[in-house]
């Protein structure tokens, strides 16, 4: 596709891009298992041991044979003769006899020839070196067996497993202390535009401090990646070329921000197309803010050009980058795959009237406001391009493309801000 | 409080925690813009500049003094002299003068002179060196002023913000490029067992691996904390001593995690009370699990008495170190305010009965299914101490402590694992 065509839906652009461009499976490193927190497995993990790999005692009490135990009551207790204590973190010492038991702790070992924990409450100890026992215990009662958590051979984690802390601790407990886990995807960031400066200098009249490579980057890193800052560009074409290329070299995916000017958005369009086949496949998607957007693919890598304006490369960034970025990072969100969002959305009733065009998503970014136990979302309106505007809200309304708009106090789902 | 008392509820515990111990305003440091992220302002910001600076066309199209464009129509348009152009990134370098219009790109600078912008679809350069313009524009029309998206000596942003990506991007915009944030909360953690070995060792009969140091850490670390690991220690008085009180010295708070045997217990409350007052102020909570749980304060620092079981170390760390951090943090979360929380939350029908003990809260690790369109939580049963019933869990359901249980099909609270 070339030059400027036709905006496509949001549903219709991804799909565009889902049929021009397959992520490649990501490399793998190994991590030490604190720094593994909230990254992808890039590999099944098989426990090499059960856990526990000892019976042991889940109550204070005491070790017994269960069987004799059975009968026992408060009327009619059962007799076993006292035959030491399990101390914690060492083996058990004795073989236990019939009739015969021992003093356990919360999480001691049992000894061999016991299958069963008394708990303190239903036993006494007496003067004799006898044990009084008020309650029978079950084979197995108040016993963790070998294996309970997880087995020898069996499977902990699956391949793309996002590790929370509680895996991490998991996989401690099986003595896996590195693990495997796909690289982080880089995406690079090229920020275009004759009038921009770096946030630390002053700027001259006509020119304005950058802001995009810091919202962009922050979304980046907040969805996992890393972002790899490319500098900023002025409106020519060599030299944002040369950056486009070595960033699709280096990195998986390339966000070249820039103005929303018509020559502009050429000018990406063009050096999209300039550098390899399919090129541009999408330029303009039925979303407002976001319009004039370009997704391309390079090299078999997806290329974004996106509107200068702030808000504008931040719901860009919700609606395409985010998905790409999860898909890219071989994270598997067992949530996601029941239909329960990676982002919080809360239910608002909107505060004003908003009205829209039939056939274009506006994303509205809104404050929230809670007026007598009901959430209301009120727009933060504001000429295009302001980021205080994004600043100053709470999430992003959206109007599906089938609503006209949207009427006060009706209600809307807000997609909150991480 | 000494010994082991009556357990109380879990907001009890909460309002005694709070009645018993005020978190100090944290300290400060300034980090780098893209640092920043996720951190919280440890001061107003106010804007020393206005942004935009200078008055901003939001279209392409011609910047022109809007009274000459009143009563243009396709029928009679105006004619304007065609006096250049504006090149984006420069001082407009002309005055505009009254019958003149110049090119302007969105984002250009308007020369002095202009008060508005005409949309390029609505006018047309001949080759006359004229302008025809089809339609009138009001004064400011398609510009942006300066001060629009924020005023010199406004308040950009209130201390105790946390910084989000789009924050970043507004304050680059005004040229902060370092940020005041408060400094993270650092938590020692203590892990206490004689049974425990590092993760890395091979354990012998009777000891197993350091599970608890890894969950803790990482649960400390997604919080925005920073967990301090202090090692592994025997049941012994004097080294865990030592090593809590260079923790309360040099850390906001202390959780020490250990067996939930009585003795393990007695000895974690002992060294708590011993260190100072008011020493243990919680032993004890209704809560399943978690119930050993120890809350004191020394050198007016929270430190934590965790039992050892895994599953009850996260259900005490989403009760008690969750909130506590998110305080020390000095974050003010906004959503939180409007009853928003900070965990995602669904609801979802229980899979089976569950029985529960009123006056008792309990945290259920659940998967979630979907079954026709519903959500349906099933218990991950197991005995207590596992760490796999975890991390097989997707969140936990709340059982609210005047319940007594719930039936199959009836509608649970799940709060989601990070």
């Amino acid at each position: 596709m070339l030059g400027r065509g036709e905006a496509v839906g949001v549903g219709e652009a991804l799909s565009i891009l889902r049929s021009s461009y397959t992520a490649p499976e990501p490399g793998r490193e190994e991590v030490s298992l604190h720094e593994a927190l909230g990254r992808a497995l890039a590999a099944d993990i098989i426990s090499q041991t059960a856990l526990p790999e000892f019976p042991r005692s889940s109550m204070d009490g005491y070790a017994v044979f269960s069987a004799d135990t059975f009968g026992a009551s408060e009327q009619i207790p059962a007799y076993l003769k006292l035959a030491g204590e399990i101390v914690m973190g060492e083996a058990a010492p004795v073989l236990l006899l019939r009739g015969q038991a021992v003093a356990i702790p919360t999480g001691g070992m049992l000894p061999e020839g016991a299958d069963a924990v008394v708990m303190l409450e239903y036993a006494q100890a007496l003067d004799t070196g006898e044990l009084e026992i008020m309650r029978p215990v079950a084979p197995g009662e108040n016993v963790v067996q070998p294996g309970d958590d997880i087995k020898a051979g069996e499977t902990a984690f699956t391949k793309g497993h996002r590790l929370r802390p509680q895996d991490i601790g998991a996989m401690a407990g099986i003595g896996i202390t590195y693990a495997p886990v796909f690289k982080r995807p880089k995406v690079a960031i090229i920020n275009t535009g004759s009038e921009i400066v770096p946030a630390d200098k002053t700027p001259r009249p006509g020119q304005v401090r950058d802001v995009n490579s810091y919202t962009l980057a922050g979304m980046v890193r907040l969805a996992g990646a890393i972002p790899v800052l490319k500098g900023i560009f002025r409106d020519e074409y060599g030299p944002i070329r040369e950056a486009a290329e070595s960033a699709i070299s280096e990195c998986d995916a390339v966000a070249l921000t820039g103005g929303s000017s018509v020559g502009n958005q050429d000018l990406t369009a063009k050096i999209i197309n300039d550098m390899g086949k399919p090129g541009v496949i999408v330029h303009g998607v039925s979303v407002k803010p976001g319009k004039p957007v370009i997704i391309g693919v390079v090299s078999g890598k997806p290329v974004f050009g996106l509107p200068g304006h702030p808000v504008a490369v931040a719901v860009c960034f919700e609606l395409f980058l985010r998905p790409l970025i999860s898909e890219i990072s071989g994270k598997i969100d067992p949530l996601e795959a029941l239909g329960i969002p990676g982002v919080r959305v809360v239910e608002a009733r909107m505060a004003r009237n908003y009205s829209s065009v039939p056939g274009r998503e506006d994303h509205l970014g809104v404050a929230l406001r809670k007026d007598e136990g009901e959430l209301w979302a009120y727009p933060v309106l504001g000429k295009s391009g302001l980021i205080f505007t994004l600043a100053k809200a709470h999430g992003t309304a959206v109007i599906p493309a089938d609503r006209p708009g949207i009427a006060k106090g009706e209600k809307v789902m807000v997609r909150l801000f991480d």
